[in-house]
Order: C-alpha cells, then sequence, then structure tokens
C-alpha cells in the first residue's frame, strides 16, 4: 500500500537493485508484460502490494499470497523460485531470487525511506534554547522548542527533535536522530548513529533508598545515583523507554543493542553488543546481560543477575537467576479458558502435597 | 466530595435530570425535607458524597453504605427502590429509580463536567510553533509551546494540549481532545472526538530489524517502517501508552476502542471497534484483535495471532495462540505465601514425571 | 570511578565523617601511609574506586573484593572490622565502623550531591511560559519552555525543569524537584521535599467507561473523572510513571512513598506511607495498599483489593485477593529451559483430573 515515490520518479527494478549494496541477489527472473522490468515506486505485503510495488515471501507457508498478489515484483528464496519455474503458467511479477529474502527486503526499505526524504534543512529553530556553552557541530539539526543545556556537545548530521530536552554536559555521537519529546539528563553520553524514539527516558535516577528509622519508621533516605549512563553505536531505543543512570557506577548500553518500546533498564545493568530486546521488559539492578541474545515481549529480568552470550527469552517469561548456557528459556503459565483456569490453578497449592502423596502409593 | 458548582449556580435534581439525554429514568421518589427536590452541584461516592452531592449504589451488596450516607439524591436500580420503598422508615435522600445507575451517572459526570468548565478561549497561544503550511479550522485551540508540523490538517473544535508534537501530514478530526506533552509521528491520521492523554506516542518506529551479518556477527540492520497509523472516531488512548506505525500496511485502531495508560500496541496490529484494553498490556506486532473484546491490565498477546469479537482476557494473562472462540481467557500463576509458593512451584519442574508415574501405578 | 569533587577542594575523611548527620559512625581505624586521613573526592563501588574514593562492604560475602580494593577508605560493619584487625597485614585502607553502612554510604552519597552541585540560578526563564495568575514563591526556578499553568501555587525553593506542564490549579509543596518533560494534570496537590521524573504523568483520567449500548452495540460511555490527585511529602515518582485522578473521590499517594519507573496508579487508589513500588508494577483502580509495604517489580495487583501494612510481593506476582497478614507473597511460574518448559506446562491442563485419579488410587 504504502507508494512511496511518484511513479514518475520511482527506479525500474534493475536501477533500484544495482543501487542496493551487499551483493545479495542470486538472479532476477522477468515478469510478464510490464513486469519485465518493472516500475518500483514502493513496497507492499503481498496482499496488499499494488502494480508499481515490490515484495517479498520468507517462507513457503504464504505461497497461496503468491497467487493473488498484484505486486510487480516479488523477493523469493532459491527454492520458491524453482517451484515457480516448474509451474505451468509463469506469474506476472519479476522474481528476484535471494538467499537472504528478508534482509533484501530490509535494505530496499532503507533505500526508499533515504529516496522519500525531503532534502533536511540544517538548522537551529530559533525558538530552540541553546546554552552558550554547548557545541553544536555545523551540520546538526534542532527542532522547535527542544532544549539544550550547558557543555553538551552534538556531533555532525546530529537531529534534535522538536521539544527534546538535553540536559548539562550530554555527549550525542554523530549522525545521531533524537526524535521529539526525549528526555536525556545530565552527562549522559550517547554513541554514533543511535535512534532514540519520543518519550524514551535516558539517565534518570536509578531507585536507591536506605532505610533511615531515623526520619520514621519505614522511612526511606535517598541514595544519590552518582554515577552515568553510557549508550554505544548503533543502539536503537523504543518509545518510552527509560534507561537509569547508574548508583556509583555506570549503566552500560553496547554496541549494537535494540530496544523496543517501554522498556526499563534499571541502574547498573549492562547490556551486551547486538541484544534485542522486544517492548515492556523489565531489567532490574546491576543485572548484565551477554551478546547477541534476545529477549522477547513483557519478559522480567531480576536483579543482580548474569546472563551469558546467546540467551533466548521467551515472551512474558521472568528470570529469577543467574544463566549461563546458551539457549531458550520460559516460564509461562498457559492460558486456558478460565473455568479451565479454575480448575487447574486450584491444584497448584497442592502439589507438592500431591507430589507426596504419589511418593507413598510407590511405596505401597 | 467534589462539589463542581457552587450550590447557587447548581441545578435542582429535577433540572439536572431534564437535562440528561437518554430517558433513563424510571421515575424519582422525593426525599425528605429539604431533599423533596435537593440542589445537586456533585457527584459522590456513597460514604463521602455531602448533602449538595448525588450518588449511586449499583448492587445490592453496598446497601449498608446507603444506610449512612449523607448523599441529596441516590440513583437506584428499581430492586433496591422497591426494598427501601418497604422499609419501615424513608430515608431522607431522594431516589433515581433507574434500571442502569452506572450509565445515568456517567451521563450526569458528563453533564457536570460540561457544566464546571470554564469558557475555552479558541486561540493558538504565541508560543507555540505552527508551520505555514498546517491548516487549522478557526475553532481550533493550541496550548503553549505546542509544535504543529507541516501540512497539518486540524479539524474543527480541536484542543491541542501545552507542549505537544504533532510532525508532519498530521491529520486530527473534529472535536479531539490531545492532551500536553503528547507526541505524534508524521502521517499519523486520528479520527473525530478522539482522547489523546499526555505522554502518549502515537506513531513511533515499529521493531524491525534483519540480521546483518554483513555488519557485525549477531548484528541488526534496520527495517524502514513505512506503515502508517490509522486511529478511528471515539477512541480514547492513554497517557504514556505507545502505539507503533506498521512496516508496510498500517497500523489501525478501529472505532470506540478504549486504551488505558502504559499500553504498547506493536506495529500492523489491527483493533477491533469497541474494544476496551486496561493498563500496561501488550500487544506485539501484527495482532489482530475483534470487535468488542475486553483486555484486563497487564495481560501480553503475543504476535502473528488472531483474537476472534467478545473474548475477555483476564488480567495478566499471556495469550500466545489464536482465540477463535468468544468467551473467558485467563492463565496466571495464583500467589501464595512466598515459603507455600517455594513448596509447590518447585514441583513444577516434575509434573510431566509426576504423570508419567501416576501412569504406571494405573496400570500396575 | 565516579570522582565527584576536585581533590583540591575535597574533604579529608575526617572532615567528611564531621559534616555527616546521624551519630553513624562507631569509630575510624586510620590507614597506612597517605590513607591515614585520606582525601575523599567521591564514592565508588569496591572494585573501581580509586585512591580519592570511599567505598563501602554491606555484606561478608564481598570480602574478596575487599583484599583488592584501591579505595581510601571503606565502611564496615562492625564484625568484618573484627576479622580485618586479626589480620597478619592491616590493609591500606581506613576503615569506617558503623551498624549501618548502607545508610552511611546514603548520608555521604547526599553529601557529595549537594557538594558537587553548581550555585542554582533562581530564576524563571523568559522562556518559559508562566499564567499571571501563578503564584510562585521569589525562590522557585523554572526551566526553558515550562508552562505553568492559571492559579498555580508554587512553594519556596522549588525546580521546575525545562518542558514540564503544569495545568491549572495546581499545587506543589517547598523544595520540590520537578525533572524535565512531566505532565501534571489540573488540580493535582503534591506535597513538600517531592522528587518527580521526567515523562511521568500526574492526574491524567482514570480509565472509567459506562458500557452504551444507545451509542452502538458495545459501545463504551465516558465517564469523566471529577475525582483529584493528592500526593504527599518526601514521594519520589519515577520516570514515565502514571498516576491518575480519581473518579469521584481522590487518589491518594501518601508520605514517604517511593515509586519507581513505569508503575502505573490506577483511578481511586491509595498507597500507604513509606510503601515502596519497583518499577513496571500495575496497580489497578480503588485498590489500597498499606504502610510500609514493599512491591517489586513488574507486580501487579488487581482492582478493589485492600492489602495490609508490611506486605512484601515478589517481583512478577499478581495478587488477586485481598491480603490481611502481613509477610511475603508470590506467585510466579518458575522458568526453565524452553523444552523442559513444553513438557511440564503441557500437563497444567490436566492437573485436576490427575488429582482425581491420585484420589482414585489412594482409595484402591
Amino acid at each position: 500500500m504504502p507508494v512511496l515515490l511518484a511513479p514518475e520518479r520511482a527506479p525500474l527494478l534493475s536501477q533500484l537493485l544495482k543501487a542496493i549494496p551487499g551483493g545479495l541477489v542470486q538472479k532476477v527472473v522477468p515478469g510478464t508484460g510490464q513486469f519485465s522490468d518493472p516500475i518500483v515506486a514502493g513496497l507492499g505485503a503481498l496482499p496488499a502490494a499494488g502494480q508499481h510495488e515490490a515484495s517479498f515471501i520468507v517462507h513457503p507457508k504464504y505461497l497461496e499470497q503468491l497467487a493473488i498478489t498484484k505486486a510487480a515484483a516479488v523477493i523469493v528464496l532459491p527454492e520458491i523460485d524453482e517451484l515457480l519455474s516448474q509451474a505451468p503458467v509463469q506469474p506476472a511479477y519479476a522474481r528476484v531470487v535471494c538467499k537472504h529474502p528478508y534482509l533484501l527486503y530490509a535494505r530496499i526499505a532503507q533505500w526508499f525511506d533515504w529516496a522519500r526524504q525531503p532534502a533536511r534543512e540544517i538548522s537551529v529553530h530559533p525558538s530552540a534554547v541553546v546554552d552558550p556553552t554547548a557545541i553544536l557541530a555545523s551540520s546538526v539539526t534542532v527542532g522547535p522548542l527542544a532544549v539544550i543545556g550547558a557543555r553538551c556537545v552534538i556531533d555532525a548530521m546530529v537531529q534534535i527533535g522538536a521539544g527534546t530536552v538535553l540536559g548539562a554536559d550530554v555527549k550525542v555521537g554523530a549522525s545521531c536522530v533524537i526524535h521529539p519529546r526525549v528526555a536525556i539528563y545530565d552527562g549522559v553520553q550517547i554513541g554514533a548513529r543511535v535512534i532514540v524514539h519520543s518519550g524514551a527516558v535516558l539517565g534518570a535516577d536509578g531507585f536507591g533508598f536506605a532505610p533511615d528509622p531515623s526520619l520514621a519508621k519505614g522511612a526511606w533516605g535517598k541514595i544519590p545515583q552518582l554515577g552515568g549512563l553510557v549508550i554505544g553505536n548503533d543502539v536503537e531505543i523504543g518509545a518510552n523507554t527509560t534507561i537509569d543512570r547508574g548508583a556509583l557506577e555506570n549503566t552500560v548500553i553496547e554496541d549494537g543493542v535494540k530496544l523496543d518500546n517501554q522498556i526499563m533498564i534499571a541502574h547498573n545493568c549492562r547490556i551486551g553488543t547486538h541484544t534485542a530486546i522486544a517492548a515492556c521488559t523489565a531489567v532490574a539492578g546491576s543485572t548484565t546481560i551477554g551478546a547477541r541474545c534476545t529477549i522477547a515481549g513483557a519478559a522480567g529480568i531480576a536483579g543482580h543477575l548474569t546472563i551469558c552470550d546467546d540467551v533466548f527469552v521467551s515472551g512474558g517469561t521472568g528470570i529469577t537467576t543467574d544463566v549461563t548456557e546458551p539457549g531458550r528459556y520460559t516460564g509461562v503459565f498457559p492460558f486456558a479458558t478460565h473455568s479451565e483456569w479454575q480448575r487447574n490453578a486450584a491444584v497448584i497449592s497442592q502439589l507438592s502435597v500431591m507430589r507426596k502423596r504419589l511418593r507413598k502409593l510407590e511405596r505401597e
């Protein structure tokens, strides 16, 4: 559905593929008629793509969508191409044969995302409030009503969105995109090519309190959070995600980490390179997560744990001890109809008794 | 407790009920003394309502609160009215008899909410930054330091709160209320009479990445999110809720959907008409939820699922497969004292073995 | 690692301890050489602290870190001091002996946090939009592009961060720190010394709807939220946390409550004094939580419940009934490898049948 370029500005398929880096394409099978080297003005899902759009198929289970698509070109796996080449009637669309169709789709999407951008005006909007001691590269764009605090250092090509607030002494590396309405506390350090979505809060105080009975029975005294927050290169941080600064040392997000929306990373955590965490997951304080982990949505990782590299945590799973072996870990109560759940959940409170009774029977 | 109007500006009960649409009231039983047709200056809960306030009772289990209330008038079910009419001493308060007391209370609250509003000044605050290419109906109110991007179209009677940021090409239908500090990304389309609370982020990028080993082992390449976000009429969106734009096609929130705070709706989802979702629920990508569903708080719906119409998901429940039958679904681990939990949870890891041992005993 | 003061501005250990209130220190054992009364320019964790920093040890399990620390001084429990005093070689660092090392650390961190602050300029930034009817004490600081609505009353020494929006009739008590980009709705009342972090939304509408079939099948009519939100003294509210206003009466957060990030407190709740709630916990509507409770992260408390004083809820636990006895409560599905989980979770749906089969065997 999203036609991204007017057809008269759009490339031919052959031109488009020439512009895509990486040598991913094995071969192109021309389509029929107008689709022998079609205009590609955008990308669409198989069922929705129109005659000026390319699409892709990553799995044979979607083959029936292929039968009905109106797309001009489809990226296909070699094995699907082989299937199609043996069909009695050849499909109208052109076939782009590729071992990694999802990656090729990503690269084409990146190309369209770049091609559709209007030339960006490089300017600091006059309504933005930039402290005179802040240092901005000349190619930095600052949106309306953004605030940049004292002694910030903003590197080349950075875009700061409308209404975003940077405290004092914040460092932002080259080519970062900070979307509107982000809050970044004092002293946070951000690498290059980082994307931060709206509503994210970076470097707020960790949750640190010491019981202080001198104030009142049960009262808590605040532990000032003196550490910082350091974010590597190529990180993406989703909307309304929060990452707290460290209590004494730094909270660290390593290179290439991808964080979805509404994630909570507590103080003193370290998230390893290329780890991806889906929405609404919470990581409690002082936990270290290794490299290349995948944490699915709404998971919870307790505090003071170490999770090794290459761990996959399923959605909704709570991790409560160290994980020392790569692999997939899960722990969710299976859902059922409410009445079935009532029957079975009631037995949970008797499990240890049931085990004893079972043992007793076995001994008899 | 909330007296919303000064008593001298407040209506008599009879005047108030005349102003409420819908023919909900069956009859009014006058109270005693000053409450024969009392002044109603506000609404209160039964235990807290004062002599200038109306209250309501939706269930006989609250009858004892009725004995002590100081309210001037109480909305009651017909069966409660009958009980009361047979009592030896008639209560002081007036009784408004109605089959749907909760709905009548909602309508009276709506009346007071309207009556207490000061006349709203229609104006674009001089500190707001409105792109000259944006089109605002003359009855639009824009708060201080709001930002409205290029080519936005804002329909009649819309209120945009202070510090809210609209990207480019955003459409907002008539009579919407966008509260302060909302972020709306480029191209988001919003229907009429939609309410968006502070901190909501609409149309941020979905979480889309393709493994790209050419960058580094385990590295992710960004998939630009080229789809949009379309929100129907009469939707309400809670504080700090995030709804992502689609990857290729649109994320769609249909008419009448009500979303509480801190909800996450991932890219490519479709939420059906009049579905209500309570706080902190997460819906993963490409999931379709039917019409008139109720999802309680902190639930999680996995991605690529279809939930049919009229499904009720209990709080904290994780839905991991399609739901094809209306009804209530639940799946939470029942809580207990920690020591009891320790005893019983330990048995979980032996359940499949226990089942085998049980079978063996049965065969013997 | 965080050296907070230049060594030439930093105090000697003896001077520092004199500045700390509370008589917490039992004795000081001088270190060797330059550490007999060392300069203390900051605080660090044991493994990271340098020669100008103090550190602390709260538990004997960290004794091995003590062997390698380079800290100038370490806060130790009396029993650890005794161990050390019997060692053949005395450590280089000075020992500050104290029964409550964590509290002493908190107090020293507070001192450094105060000492490192540059003198704060008291001023209302010219870009802030302050309604002429708002009343601000002369010692109030208002950041750039903040918005303060009509008839707000802001007490002495309050700091309002950049981009924060206060609606009309908001009251903020003395010495509060409202960080940048907070949204506070009309009429919210905040006590003294409250800290609110970025992205928090205070006083948005509760999630209240009445089924209104007159609009459409399954449609919801809005119940205006006429109550308020009252926050006591010494409360801390984390980043992106949301607390809704009451439907009729007030939502109440009592004195000394500490709320972490991304917490959701629904309408009509009351949270008792000194209760601490960790990140991502959700409390549904009309629930009352007692004093001195500790709710760990990602817990969920259902609506219309009463939790008594001194309750500890474990992380990820869903509380679904009243809790009337102090103690620790837990309810999470234990995680395992995915394949183990598959085997055991599948048995959950047969638990009630298994119990019956067990009974039958026992009777035989």
